[in-house]
């Protein structure tokens, strides 16, 4: 049996849904790969693919604004490109109003001056408390773990289940007149599950504190709603849906409101006033600026404004659609297919609380993994044995997740057969 | 008169020598501006021209190991990537053995990590003290004025004057039993003056503390040895002379005694023991590695690479050589022709204390920069009234010099005919 062998009912199923997928001409838009292996490709949840006009973006970008026009981009172009990438970024796919969103940094630097930005300034209020989930993105969790260590701050824990994510009774069991920031992924790296953006501001807010949404898993794959939500400050990855490419600059928003009263400690000249003049003494530029720090990675801005094309023309709703499909039909098949084999599902049920990708339980997950790296099927493997199937809209068809969810059904029943 | 009239025994020199130019040919190995008005690019020290082979190495990148192996390269190739093309920079360029140097981060990012896990382990000895110089690059000032705020130190300022650099005896007079952490860049950015590396890293040591090199107008122009000055931390950037393209990644070296003393203060996931464990609890990974917080930047590191190539090839030897010659030549020229206009030289005499840049300074400079922009020669102007001639030696001949400073000249003196 070979990773194109699955039942003709799912097989069929693909094919109508391909047919009437709205999205489905963007598969086309990304890089064909060529000589490749691949038969499915699950994990664009970390490593979006190459939109095919990258090549030609960055190409055009080397010879002409860095080339041709060399230092003199900056005055043209380059010094308000963060600004101007991440209000595309806010419009399209954030729900941010202008002004608010920039592009930046790694998403740890930009955790590490936003989460200090905050907490120095709830300290002030004796607000001494960070409110944090022990199944965060490890990064989120070691930032705050450094900066209460430096800054003397107390950690409170909600624990959260792997295979679920924080919930807004949780969240206002815990904070209180000592809460300052409180710090949660929107969509959960490992089950997907999505948290109420709107009603933990609310609860947060009403206890005074402040909310700092890392949006890494959700940007691009599920619509945010920042303003409408009330938010305070988000990062985010750009290297998941938003296929910037590996190790792509992260993007923040910091709400208008709190732009002149935070102040970020990594002091950069292009965070200053009047940065040209090289003066003595920093003084934060107004706004937003402040939050920038050194040079703006701008060549490697290119592959994410490629693909921010895509997202506008495709729409967020559509994108969003057509994400709940595909992981609706992942999770048929697991049902179908893989419960019998003793394979759990750790994602929500509800789709209405799950993100873009479908997490999947077994003993032996990590050598399966391995085995169906090997053979072109790319989903990957997070402790405790899990596989993550993750479904880029515009990027992965129907047919495709048969093709892996085959790979994946066979590979178990190979190895079972072994022991 | 056009940019192209010289003084015929100028341009002959020049003639004779590009000539017997032993790096003549890398010139063509720069991306040529197509349709582009550039007559000399005289800033290579604020953004190197792109290496042609820039726009291969970027589609196959976007191919292959992106597009193509997709996640599976972190495993392959990324997770080590910025230590090796790091070990590859200091063994090329910086003087150092392997195991010290990484890519990532913008150089503010790094000078703040770098600079607060030396600040906290000196304070932990009761030195609180920060020694730095009043016309080090304004990122550098601005991080430690953050630093220095937020943890309590005292900043020590050397008085230099921008037309000068940080001398040997103004640092023996200012180190002393309460000096922590001493900042300097080693090639000024103004003046091009070269500090004395070995010299201030030894009196810094006598005195009991610890210094960190700026290396950003020094790598790929001047030969930094930092393994046999004995020093302790060094950043730069690879957007000049190693031609990484806008906001390309920074560099850091942290010397291997010091790796395992000093924490920095950001806790990202891929700076931690066992990173994919994903665990509970920050650990610092061993060596190097726990420098590193998020996730490299890699897709932006390609052109830094590609430069590395050249530079490999050509040696950094010949590489200064060139830059000297260029120097001189820019000298020679400046006293014959624009001397009596009233320009005036305020870079070093001595080629040994004069990097790879001269500055010119003259009232109305920025006027004559914004007209020179126009006309394709392609200078940069930095308060009080200078222009910095950059020579990038990979990709400057010295006809382009000639024309460059003809092009000068002749805007002072249709300036001055004006008024």
């Amino acid at each position: 049996m070979t990773a194109q062998d699955a039942p003709a009912d799912f097989r069929a199923e693909a094919a109508e849904l391909d047919a009437r997928d709205p999205l489905a001409g963007f598969r086309d838009r990304f890089l064909a790969p060529e000589g490749s292996d691949l038969v499915a490709y699950f994990d664009g949840n970390s490593l979006g693919r190459p939109v095919a006009d990258v090549q030609r973006r960055l190409t055009e970008f080397v010879a002409g604004p860095w080339g041709n026009r060399l230092i003199r981009s900056w005055d043209e172009a380059w010094l308000d490109w963060p600004m101007q990438v991440g209000d595309r970024l806010g419009r399209v796919c954030l729900g941010a109003g202008p002004g608010q969103v920039f592009v930046g940094d790694s998403t740890t630097v930009l955790l590490y001056k936003l989460c200090r930005a905050a907490v120095d300034a709830m300290a002030a209020q004796g607000r001494t408390e960070v409110v944090l989930d022990t199944d965060n993105f490890p990064t989120d969790r070691y930032v705050l773990e450094g900066i209460a260590a430096e800054r003397g701050l107390t950690l409170r824990w909600i624990e959260t289940d792997p295979a679920a994510g924080v919930t807004l009774e949780q969240v206002r069991e815990v904070v209180g007149p000592q809460t300052g920031l409180v710090v949660f992924s929107h969509v959960a790296y490992r089950s997907g599950h999505i948290a109420d953006g709107a009603g933990i501001t609310e609860a947060v807010h009403d206890a005074g504190g402040v909310v700092l949404w890392d949006l890494s898993h959700t940007v691009g794959s599920v619509p945010a709603e920042l303003d409408a939500w009330g938010a305070d400050l988000a990062v985010g990855c750009s290297y998941k849906y938003l296929n910037g490419g590996p190790g792509a600059p992260a993007w923040a928003y910091v709400a208008t409101r709190h732009q002149d009263a935070l102040q970020q400690p990594i002091w950069g000249w292009l965070g200053r006033r009047d940065a040209f003049l090289m003066g003595p003494g920093y003084e934060p530029a107004a706004g937003l600026r402040s939050f920038v720090s050194g040079t703006p990675p701008i060549l490697a801005m290119v592959p994410l404004d490629t693909t921010l094309d895509l997202i506008e023309e495709a729409g967020m709703a559509a994108i969003r659609a057509k994400s709940v499909e595909l992981t609706e039909f992942v999770l048929r098949i697991a049902d179908a297919e893989l419960a019998p084999l003793g394979v759990e599902v750790t994602s929500p049920r509800d789709p209405d609380l799950r993100g873009g990708h479908v997490t999947l339980r077994r003993r032996g997950f990590r050598a399966v993994t391995a085995t169906l790296w090997e053979e072109g099927v790319i989903p990957d493997y997070r402790d405790p044995d899990g596989i993550r199937i993750g479904l880029s809209p515009l990027s992965t068809s129907f047919a495709e997740v048969v093709d892996g969810m085959s790979a994946l059904r066979d590979t178990v029943e190979r190895i079972d057969a072994f022991q």
